[in-house]
């Protein structure tokens, strides 16, 4: 029954008008007592102007009786209310809803259904939507993705072990409020090992522990970026990343980006006219195009930092996998100023569920980071950081890199070789020396917009390019994942991808 | 030997007057293979000036003698630099670093331990500092804290269980990048909850799963607020939601707050002179003087937000634990407009370590929210999100919330006995109804200031007022937890504060 038309809101505290049958609701398969029910039921009731203030309530026999309950849960319910302060209990004369609260129109069941508990389409204020794009989740099991790790090959009987050991074992201040720039124990194995195998002479004061390499890019943007700075990019970049440093407030400028990466001659230019806040650079396995920073550039990009004093913010995202040579030490390691803020992540050798990145910077702007740390998310995961520091300590992460490495290093040969063999003209790529994915141009005639939702018909996931194309409206260029297929399934999306471009030829 | 004084740094390419031998440096116990060690020291030299471009490198066997090592290992160093694009082997000539290297400043080795590779004091360019402030990390095993839970008493078995069940047989889509709004059958689950024990009604969609209530004020907040929006607190209020809602540029209004709570009446009077944002409240067990909003004010705050249009914030930050009766419902419970923006967290039923939070809103806002935790972290923890929904419908974490109540409660009655006999006319304090803190006014003889720093000495912490103190210049008081300390511990801690305050007796 609709309680808006019922007359006991037109006339106040009739106490026999109140349908209580009808207005208090309960479930007693709920896993909630009937009598706790029956009180938040009456509280709703009140608040909701269906039940008015000083309203008499009927005596606990006759309220039992109509709700089919035994009277000790009426008197339970009465007693909760009572206790909450919702009703009063006057001897010799009855119980009351309190006195003097707020004269509230009542709301009808439907209505509820339609606005209560928030359940809204609008809210009832205004508030300004912002720009930022949340990438779609990918379902496919045959995924041409951004250029993710295999989660199959994930440590994860090492993981299950170590978590089992710190859940069982682990001291009470493992579970207590942590360092916010994360355990310490952690930064310090973890910048041995940073200054071991990338030339960094750090040590635990210089690293922030994150949630990956975005909460890295956003705590370093909130810090560095006031409202109209201005920034340096390539002219395509880590679409995150600048969404990111947009999202802060920052103004962009792009420099062209060629088959060495960022074309850092072009940032002079752009220095002379406007004071530079920070370049952002993936100078490792470029973003998207996969090409790595060569050597004079790197050195050209580190004195124009040091002339013009702006800040590199250097995206270091899948570091160890480099295929035709080790990894190349990163602009951090040649850093004589203070520069260079170097992020990394261990997702990719993990998997995107464990979400460790770092900052790695000096400690007066590690401790400026530290603070908005604080404040969006108030520390890391201990439990997680005191595992990857035994695993990086009993050899186990390293072993995992170098068998990550070896299947990704075959299955980077194959794609290429299946990708050249199969589509032949239709797409152009170059085989990267590192990372995890292709940066591919697919022939016009077959649209990555068209594309990619025919690919999807088959079950196969491939970007549409639309990111890549917004910003150079000529491009049909995605990039294509191959760490996450293994041989069989490669061979079974590149099928796809032909026979879809087949089809689409006819 | 200090490299800025070596001629070579003045004599450019006199390939002679390099001192190799001591500026390849490596270590035969590193991890790292002694090629990389070497092919890294060479790229460290040349990227800070010690050895010039255009310099002609010695023939690898004289090099191997000079540093004591076989001349495969140095040939495979050099294919190194030579692959990374370092130097160059030009036939029947010689091998070269690369031309055209911007002319360094050479460094000093002891510049070098004292500037190079981020191992730095200061940022190398300027950046503002904000006045978050990070609080301190307790390591006293006797402390009178915010109001924590006994972490001994969290559910680490059924966890550990859990955690071990997920890491081994979850579905690669465990381990895969999530949904951005938190796991879709977790928040299913959860939703139920929050009907059944809230009286909301609330689907997966009104749900946003965040890193604790943290997370939850800062993305509110940075949706909400735009620099200048003004802000509604309590004269004393949760310092860190203060902090939170200032950095991100809000102006700070307060009205009072008496033994029922906020005292709403005062809101009327600031709206009618300047537009209301938001009010931040923590209805349940006021943060920090415990006390629970009492049922008109609630209705009254519903009305006023209605009719001023302002979001009401409310931090439930420990709604289960409530001792005098059952939880009170949400002000979300009666929310008509969607103008009520509710935050929780399951920390205090598990453990600070496990950051596990949400926000309850329209959906509108919760898709706008879910845009900011995009770009601060990509997303939640699936696999806590998962053992969380397992706990809920297996009755594991009710079970544990019954049983810490029950303790907790024991706590409280315990702790309030002691400090009462103990400490008599020193302290006054009202027993608190739920929560896990005791707000407790200290008589001025003892100054906060002193008497914590004085209890530390005996190894109890004490929280300084500091906080309470700056917020209201006359007050001597703090929270002071009961529920992490034991029965023993607690008569341990009393008796210390006692002895302590004795001593600043005579």
């Amino acid at each position: 029954m609709d309680g808006y038309s019922n007359p006991i809101l037109i006339n106040h505290v009739v106490q026999m008008d109140i349908p209580f049958k009808s207005l208090i609701n309960f479930d007693k398969s709920s896993d909630l007592p009937v009598y706790r029910q029956i009180a938040n039921s009456f509280i709703q009731n009140i608040q909701t102007g269906r039940i008015p203030t000083s309203s008499r309530l009927i005596g606990t026999r006759q309220l039992a009786d109509l709700l089919g309950v035994h009277r000790k849960t009426v008197i339970a319910a009465f007693e909760e209310l009572n206790s909450q302060g919702w009703i009063e209990m006057i001897p010799r004369k009855g119980t009351f809803v309190i006195k003097n609260l707020p004269e509230i129109k009542p709301v009808s069941f439907q209505e509820m259904e339609r606005y209560m508990g928030c359940n809204l389409k609008n809210a009832g204020f205004y508030f300004e939507k912002s720009k930022i794009v949340i990438p779609e989740v990918i379902t496919q099991k045959l995924a041409f993705n951004d250029g993710l790790p295999d989660v199959r090959l994930a440590p994860r009987e090492e993981l299950a072990k170590l978590y089992n050991f710190y859940f069982k074992n682990g001291e009470p201040s493992v579970f207590q409020y942590a360092h916010v720039q994360g355990n310490s124990h952690f930064r310090e194995v973890f910048a041995r090992i940073l200054n071991e195998t990338r030339s960094l002479s750090v040590s635990k004061e210089n690293i922030l522990s994150t949630r990956g390499s975005q909460m890295a890019i956003y705590l370093v943007g909130k810090a560095l970026i006031k409202p109209n700075d201005e920034i340096i990019v390539g002219e395509l970049s880590y679409r995150a990343a600048t969404l990111t440093l947009t999202a802060l407030g920052a103004n962009i400028n792009t420099i062209p980006v060629d088959g060495d990466g960022l074309v850092v001659e072009a940032i002079e230019e752009i220095c002379l006219r406007k004071t530079i806040r920070a370049i952002y650079v993936t100078s490792h396995h470029y973003h998207p195009t996969t090409v790595t920073l060569k050597p004079e550039r790197r050195l050209k990009l580190l004195a124009l930092a040091e002339r013009f004093r702006f800040a590199i913010i250097e995206d270091d995202y899948d570091y160890d996998f480099h295929y035709t040579n080790n990894p190349i030490l990163p602009l951090a390691s040649a850093d004589k100023s203070g520069l260079v803020i170097y992020i990394g992540s261990f997702t990719k050798w993990l998997a995107p569920t464990f979400r460790i990145g770092y900052v790695v910077a000096s400690e007066d702007f590690i401790q400026e980071l530290s603070k908005w740390r604080r404040i969006i998310d108030r520390q890391s995961d201990t439990i997680m950081e005191l595992c990857l520091a035994d695993m990086i300590e009993n050899g186990t992460l390293k072993r995992h890199a170098i068998r990550s490495l070896k299947v990704y290093h075959e299955r980077r040969d194959f794609a290429c070789e299946q990708l050249k063999s199969e589509l032949g003209e239709r797409i152009e790529f170059r085989k990267p020396d590192g990372g995890m994915a292709i940066w591919a141009n697919f022939d016009k005639k077959y649209p990555l917009s068209e594309l990619a939702p025919n690919c999807r018909k088959y079950g196969l996931y491939l970007h549409d390019g639309e990111t890549f194309r917004s910003e150079n409206g000529n491009l049909n260029a995605c990039r294509m994942g191959f760490a996450s297929m293994n041989i069989q399934e490669m061979g079974e999306a590149i099928r796809i991808l032909r026979k879809t471009m087949d089809n689409m030829s006819i």
